[in-house]
């Protein structure tokens, strides 16, 4: 990226990603920023870029942002999605972004464990332990389980927060994965919290099915979205 | 598939095949058949043999049938599905199975053009020069295009007929994209029909848009589902 944009503009660029994501991760609604003296319209610069990068990664908007703009340092919302392909035999057109499992999954209980992740919580049994985070306290405002409308077979689970520690998404999918099918209470849950050490959670699920899908900026208690 | 059979059953296995799709053209219901004297109740064919196939192959489903089948000697119905991504850019996640188009496409005069195709005619003009079938007359009985609902920048072409030509499909869809973004018209694909000649017709779309998703045998004057 750095080096397709320093091309492009003719001189060095930098650029300051919003988020990480493990190998494997899928990401369509990532962030990044980078200064430039160039003065080519913002508007402009999907195109000029999208032609020089591998078709796996397509710019879909760009603008310009205040000076000080940094996508790290500001209050942000991430919404994440982790796909769940359910069937007796794995669909071959769907098994590059969903994690495929033939154990018939509850997705009523699968709910009823996520409703006790909802809120301000210390997530210390649902981060890998080689985290670098300071603090292990996050928000989760929203996380939900259900089955596409369209193909039932594909069980999404959609969670948004002002933050996620290292293979959070992925530990909360393992989790809800083994309540879904019976191997764990939606109750325990709440102890796995209330144990804050990794190995009371459940286990990491693998990254192919998670995607990060969008992310809302918060500024002046105001939430801009900046992408989907 | 012959050598994975012919290494489950461990005897020489040649399988007979519905249809033959094009390089790159993609399939989630096609039919095979295949004799043997082994003693493996069907049903339990799909889990052994997915085991042994690569990820991207899967067996659906196994029945036996009679021993005089063929899946080429008796009247059947095939439905094929072309998808279009219909976006300024192109969706990384949606590249490999839709093929990208970013001209603005008019679906209601892309349907207008489809009903003139439906019904029994000499497609000569939509399909490729070196057929090596002998008759180029076939029925159409279902060709629809429509915006998925879920994901209005998704076009699905879809065709069910008797039997398609060489390429008959990718040429469909070619020229419906031609009609849908004002370059032909609507009525224009009377003329190339009448015109029984390839040169008449629209350009052939990209392999990657097309999947077969089903077929259907016509037994006793009835239509057996086989797969969907």
């Amino acid at each position: 990226m750095n080096e397709t944009l320093s091309s492009l503009f003719q001189e060095e660029i930098q650029v300051i990603g919003a988020s990480r994501t493990d190998a494997g991760v899928h990401a369509y609604g990532n962030v990044a920023v980078f200064d430039t003296t160039a003065r080519i319209p913002a508007e402009k610069i999907p195109y000029a870029l999208n032609r020089r990068l591998p078709e796996d990664i397509r710019i879909q908007k760009a603008v310009q942002v205040a000076d000080d703009f940094h996508p790290r340092r500001c209050e942000s919302r991430k919404t994440y999605e982790y796909r769940i392909l359910n069937t007796p035999f794995l669909i071959p057109q769907k098994r590059l972004y969903a994690h495929w499992t033939y154990y018939d999954l509850d997705v009523e209980r699968m709910r009823r464990a996520a409703k006790c992740l909802i809120g301000e919580h210390d997530f210390k049994s649902f981060c890998s332990v080689n985290t670098q985070a300071e603090s292990t306290v996050r928000t989760i405002y929203e996380l939900d389980v259900c089955r596409k409308e369209d193909s039932p077979e594909e069980i999404v689970i959609r969670v948004t927060g002002n933050g996620f520690l290292y293979n959070m998404v992925r530990i909360i999918a393992g989790t809800l994965i083994e309540v879904g099918r019976g191997r764990l209470e939606p109750e325990d849950v709440m102890r796995m919290l209330e144990a804050k050490d990794r190995r009371a959670g459940g286990p990491t699920a693998p990254a192919k099915g998670l995607t990060l899908v969008g992310y809302h900026f918060v500024e002046n208690e105001e939430i801009t979205k900046k992408e989907i």
